[in-house]
Order: structure tokens, then C-alpha cells, then sequence
């Protein structure tokens, strides 16, 4: 396993990096950022996986997310995955929500998106297992949050590795994308038609279906212009009342979907994965 | 004076606008963005505005500069300009320090910049007064900060209006351009060849001609790849130490010039303006 540094910058006193290396899952070239507080200098630290959402890159939660103070105040490593494999030769749609900067965290089996969308492998395998061999983080204790399509992904690659991630966290994330427009159109072209295929990339169906989780916390805001079609956060608290997990949910007034609203409680989530994560 | 709302987005519990106008002084239409911090909504708050470098608009600071929680617990406003006039019909160069993005803060006598190129005037008296009409910004208390080229523009508008800002610093400024490849370029496409023309845009120049402020702070990265050939501070050291002007000059270790060097060190300059403008 070999990465290819693209740029690094010192940041708050600690380094933000961008890495390329070449993609056993995705089958082609794949980036990522990885930042890694000060602490790091001293041996390894807890890391927090953020996974991102429809149309973002590893980048946007890099410039816009506001993650690096908190983090190197705190100890925490953040790594920032991708949304699907990208270039040449790679499956595409014209939508916004499907192909390139959409893959849903599933490990695809329809054509044309199999060859290449198997995101699901590469971030529950591939790339914590570079990460680990590459930086000075501890496995042993993870955390994982993510935004929107990366909500859903961090939901339900949590409650499918009940054992691996200590805190678990979302920005307005997609709690039950069968239930949606979003994963109504996704799943059918990733996974194929049978319903029954879907259940285990569905936070609520995946909870239904008997996954546990201790605690969660998400963050929603009221001006979000898909709370209503596409994220549906009532889904989400139903299910977990049903189940015993306790589910921090936060409707924080006026906020809308975009980074001003990441970035505004980015602070807060990460002091939740770092007291769960530094015990 | 009118303005058009581009967008606007919660953000820290204040509100990050962009916000567009007919501007008289360039002749075009300017974007700029503007936070305002939650307490605005009890009445006028300090204003600070930052003036962005080579390349930049008013996006940059906005996406990457990480201001808004400072701004926010401080009670802080922070107005962004582009850097220059825009557009159609505007002047431009293939280079990326002359033209559109480079507008280094000076009003353009020469051709063919002259009809557009007139920064000076709008960044110290039309968008101050637009902010004034039609933000609660108390004009009583304002300071000015900028990166690299908009380090050099807050070094000098506050240099040539002592009574109006009550804090200053910068980032990386270029302090004595009519001395560095960039001005020494830019100057005389502006501001014609008499290098006498050019010493109201230079801040070294400026303490050596009689300008007093009581003190600056600046911070400059040591792995910044300009530092010695476009920046050196030393020249505003030697400058301020003759002029008997209290700087504050920071060598960070190991920063560079990017918008990650900024934002590890913005809250710190937030709060240097905040003390001197809550007072």
C-alpha cells in the first residue's frame, strides 16, 4: 500500500495533507485528506472518518468545514474520503445524484456502475486499512460522522461494525434513503430491483432488522430545504425509540443544508467523538 | 444605494451574506460578503474588513478563512471585497498578478485600467458607506486586515486614515511593493512610471513620508514560499522601529502562504481588533 502525498499544509499545528494512491476497490486512482493534529507528534491519536455528501470531493470539507481547530485542540485525526471513484473509464449520470459524486456507500452490482462503485468496501476496508499503516492513528479508536448522502453512509457503516466505531455522528443525514426520492432512485440503479437488497444501506431498516448502536448524534437544521422530501430525521428517532438507542437529535433553528451549517456545530460534534474516543 | 442579496445562510448563529452592486467607482457590478454576527440584532456592531490577495474574490476568505466563530463570539463583523472590477467590458492580463484579481488597491491612472481599476476609491470610501447604509456596523469603530496583496491594501488604507482605523493587521502583507517584483510591476501598469506616484500605495514608503499608526499586527509564515522575495517584513520592522510604530511581527514557524496559515491564525487577529474596538 503506497500513497502519493499531493500537497500538505501546516494548519492550526497540525497538517492537513491530500493523498492519492491507486484503488483495489474502486479499481482506479482515488484521493483523500487526511489532517493530523499536533498530538500525532507523541504517538498515535483517535480518527474520525467524514464522510461527505451528493457532488462534494474529499475538498469540501477540507475548505469549508471548519474541522482543524477543533481537531487539534482536541487530538483528533480527520480523514476525508471521496463520494465515488471518478475519471476516465469510470461510470457516469448527468444527475447530480447518481454516478460520480454519488456513491451512496454501497458496493455496487448492476451494470455499468459495478466495475468501479464500491465505495462500501473502500471505506469499511480499504482505506482505514491505509490510513492505519500510513499515519500515526489508532484504530482501536474510531469515530465516524458524515454529511447528507455521507450522513447515511456514516449511519449505516456504524450500525454494520457495531464493535469498530466508538462515536457516531450526522449533519443532516439520509436515515432511511428507501424511504426517499434520493435512494429511490440510487439503490435500483447501484443495487437492482429487489427492495430486500437495499435494507442493509438503510439506517431505519438496518435498526428494524436488529442493529444496535449505544448512542447517536445528529444535528438537523430547520431551513434545510430537503428536511421534508429527503432526510426525514422523525424516521430516524422513531426507530431508535423502538430499539433503545439513544439518539441525540438537534434541530437547530434557521440552519440550512450547506457547510455554514457543518461548520457551525463541526466543533461540537467532534468534542462528542473525542469523549468517547479518548476514554 | 441599492444591493442585491446573492445568498445568505446561517452560520455561527449570525447570518454570511453575499451580497452584489452597481458600483460607481469601478464602474461595474461588485460582489462582496459581509458576516454579521448574532449581536447585530441588539444594535451596530465593530466592523472589521479584510482585503484579499492575488487571485482571489470575496470567496475565498468567505469558504476558507474559518472567521465566522470568532467573529460570532466576539461580536464582530467582517466585510469581504473582491479585489478588483469584473466582468465584460473590464480590462484583463493573462498574468495572474496584473488585471482582474490583482487590483492591488490603488485607483488607475493609466490605460487601458484606468476606467475600471479603482479599488482605492471603493474599498475605502464607496463600500464603507454602502456597509454603513445598509448593515447595523458602527462606522465609529472599524478596523482592516488582508492577506499578501490585501495585507499591502489594509497597511496603507489604514496608513492614509489614522483617525478612522482603530485596529490593523495583516497576514503575509506585501509591505513595500514599489521594492518587489510584484508591485514593481503592477505600479507602474497603474499608477504610470514616476515611482513618485507610487508611494502612496506602499506602506514602507508611506512611515518613511510621516504616516503614523500607534501599532500593527502581523503575522507571516516562515515556509512561505514568497517571504523573501516578495513579502520581507523586515522592511516593516526597520520602517516602524525608525517611525517609532508599535508592530507586533510574528514569525509563524513552518506556515506557508495558504488560506490554511490564515485560519489558524484569524481568531487571533480577531480578537487583537476586538480589544481595540469594543473599547
Amino acid at each position: 500500500m503506497t500513497i502519493e502525498t499531493v500537497e500538505t499544509h501546516k494548519a492550526h499545528g497540525g497538517v492537513q495533507g491530500v493523498y492519492r494512491h491507486r484503488s483495489a476497490a474502486t479499481g482506479g486512482t482515488m484521493t483523500f485528506a487526511v489532517f493530523m493534529p499536533p498530538q500525532a507528534a507523541a504517538g498515535p491519536v483517535p480518527v474520525v472518518t467524514y464522510l461527505s455528501g451528493l457532488t462534494c470531493t474529499h475538498a469540501n470539507v477540507m475548505d469549508k468545514g471548519e474541522y482543524r481547530k477543533a481537531a487539534a485542540a482536541l487530538g483528533l485525526a480527520v480523514v476525508c474520503p471521496d463520494t465515488s471513484p471518478r475519471g476516465e473509464g469510470v461510470a457516469n449520470d448527468d444527475a447530480y445524484d447518481l454516478g460520480q459524486g454519488a456513491g451512496f456507500y454501497v458496493d455496487a452490482t448492476e451494470a455499468p456502475w459495478a466495475p468501479h462503485f464500491n465505495m462500501w468496501t473502500y471505506v469499511t476496508a480499504e482505506l482505514p486499512a491505509l490510513v492505519a499503516a500510513q499515519f500515526a492513528v489508532d484504530p482501536a479508536r474510531q469515530g465516524i460522522t458524515g454529511h447528507s448522502m455521507g450522513g447515511h453512509g456514516a449511519l449505516t457503516v456504524a450500525l454494520r461494525h457495531p464493535g469498530r466505531y466508538r462515536s457516531v455522528s450526522a449533519f443532516a443525514p439520509i436515515v432511511a434513503p428507501m424511504q426517499v426520492p434520493w435512494g429511490q432512485k440510487a439503490f435500483p440503479a447501484y443495487l437492482g430491483a429487489d427492495p430486500a437488497r437495499w435494507r442493509g444501506h438503510d439506517a431505519v431498516a438496518l435498526i428494524e432488522d436488529g442493529a444496535r448502536l449505544p448512542e447517536i448524534l445528529v444535528d438537523q437544521g430547520t431551513a434545510d430545504s430537503f428536511l421534508d422530501g429527503q432526510l426525514k430525521p422523525d424516521l430516524l428517532q422513531a426507530a431508535c425509540d423502538k430499539a433503545g438507542i439513544a439518539l441525540t437529535l438537534r434541530l437547530q433553528d434557521g440552519y440550512d443544508h450547506s457547510y455554514h451549517f457543518i461548520s457551525s456545530f463541526m466543533a461540537d460534534h467532534l468534542a462528542w467523538h473525542a469523549a468517547r474516543l479518548k476514554g
